[in-house]
């Protein structure tokens, strides 16, 4: 008996051993190896080693992430208006006005022509209809209940099932190796809180997103925030780089992101001189996600692409790159 | 020898152990015993034990401070004040047009009459000259060139001498304790940030604070950020649970303030249930710093302090209950 147990023991201390030995060589194993993941490897290798003329001490490690099209599937819709979508379907009742009203009748009759004929209005207004008129908690705690019940129209899984695990990979990766990592998306910031902490491990004063005017008022006794429908701050495109000073107060020196959105975000975080990463998502791969660019309506990569070989970002090719794209089922 | 280097070494390591004993059970050495010193270990004590009815996790601890009055000194006038004022006479050379145009005329006599009668138009006009029409990062720079130089009038030392010693030993016994520390203030989030690292061991992104407008746009080639002479917000009164949330997004459960200006986020922070910690610092002491309250031009605590007898928040007197009120001259 003893001599197996000792057999069974070297054993185990050999497969940790392996395990521990791999996780050291390969941090990001669901990524193909490749110039991407190499200039990635690359980086946090030259930034984070003392005595590196690149070294940069722990606290300016900072690195910036998209989120739709960056972390998580963004087609065929934002996650974010599918969920204003299903909430004006769910208000319907309540508003027998909007069977005759657009851009509401265009919603419930799954009119999307009409539904983008109603342009910026008419998002405005949706907007103002689901994501107004209530406390920001609440609000957090409606998107969270739809999150566990909504499903992928396509790979009919839960929204949070169809984050990028390459992606969840870079995060943990960084972090280990003293970077603090950020959200910085166009969608709204207390929608992305709903799940930031969860997903991807980033806790709600480390996502910095769009925003409605919120006001502060004693309501019934109690002091009470709630959400007006007026748009404060739009963190998309030019806006990145003024939300991440406002949230962050450093430059990254790190940035990723999939669209024309994150342009100013990675410009700032790589122009500035020293050693920098820009990374750029690039779709495609239509089989196992999408395969999108410079046409797509959601997540356009146009000038963002072209200013990629320019600037030296790494572009990632999602169908050459990634060994999988979601984690795999629970 | 060897006889006496054992017994040497025996009083190195009981030197060393009273040394930790005594910082195990008096985590605030500047704190006199009395209620307020009890109430804030009380407190930390209950949300950090687990199985404790009033435990909080980790991630939701998190402590709001407020600065000018509550971290360092807020009299005469707040340092942020004195700056802009030092900044009108440095760059009043370049302006010959101030010697005969308020308020910059009252600036550079001294005229604090004639500076008080411009009221806040006058002191956005100030704010305008000084605190716009540069980048952040340059902003934050003539900050510290200017801390490093300027003294308080009263005291003949720098400003960040002038942060209050117990209140240093409350940041760090938190940190200790899993709180993540914030600052709110009603003075400018790039001001702050200017020091609050070193001070206060709180880094960029956990400061909230007002702002001016800044804006993203190449420049000569390069991204840059540039400070606009607007408003974009003011994080005071009902400001601060509005700034709290957009900074933090989550509900602090202990906060710290000294003035009318903390009123809101005092109630945000304990009125929602559970157990909370509310303080206001009390300056009472008019030897060793200043005594004022209810009538105080800057700094008035009227109704907050009305309300900490509602709300049972902890009323620190200064005099009473702080053994010293800045840090040792280093």
């Amino acid at each position: 008996m003893r001599a197996r147990l000792s057999w069974l023991g070297t054993l185990a201390l050999l497969v940790t051993w392996i395990s521990v030995a791999v996780a050291q060589t390969d941090p990001l194993p669901s990524w193909n190896d490749g110039p991407a993941k190499q200039a990635i490897v690359t980086f946090v290798t030259d930034v984070t080693r003392e005595g590196s003329p690149d070294f940069v001490p722990s606290p300016e490690r900072i690195a910036t992430f998209d989120n739709d099209g960056t972390l998580w599937i963004e087609q065929p819709i934002y996650v974010q208006f599918a969920y204003a979508l299903d909430r004006v379907k769910a208000l319907a009742p309540q508003h027998p006005e909007w069977r005759d009203t657009q851009p509401f009748k265009a919603v419930l009759e799954g009119d999307m022509a009409a539904l983008a004929a109603a342009g910026e209005k008419g998002a405005v207004e949706i907007v103002a209809a689901t994501h107004a008129g209530m406390a920001p908690a609440q609000f957090i705690g409606m998107v969270q209940a739809w999150l566990a019940t909504a499903k992928h129209p396509r790979f009919d899984r839960p929204y949070q099932e169809l984050v990028y695990q390459p992606m969840l990979e870079v995060l943990a990766y960084l972090r280990a190796n003293g970077f603090k990592t950020f959200i910085v998306s166009g969608g709204g910031i207390e929608f992305i809180r709903a799940f930031a902490e969860r997903s991807y491990g980033i806790p709600p004063n480390q996502v910095v997103g769009s925003s409605i005017v919120t006001k502060f008022e004693r309501r019934g006794g109690l002091p009470t925030l709630f959400r007006l429908p007026q748009v404060n701050f739009v963190d998309d495109g030019p806006g990145k780089p003024v939300g991440i000073n406002q949230h962050i107060g450093l430059q990254p020196i790190a940035a990723f992101g999939n669209s024309d959105g994150d342009l100013e975000m990675l410009q700032w975080t790589t122009e500035a001189g020293g050693r920098r990463l820009g990374v750029v998502v690039h779709h495609t791969d239509a089989e196992r996600e999408y395969a999108y660019d410079r046409q797509s309506r959601v997540g356009k990569l146009d000038k963002a692409l072209d200013a990629a070989a320019v600037d030296r970002w790494t572009v990632v090719d999602m169908k050459r790159d990634w060994k999988t794209i979601f984690p795999v089922k629970p």
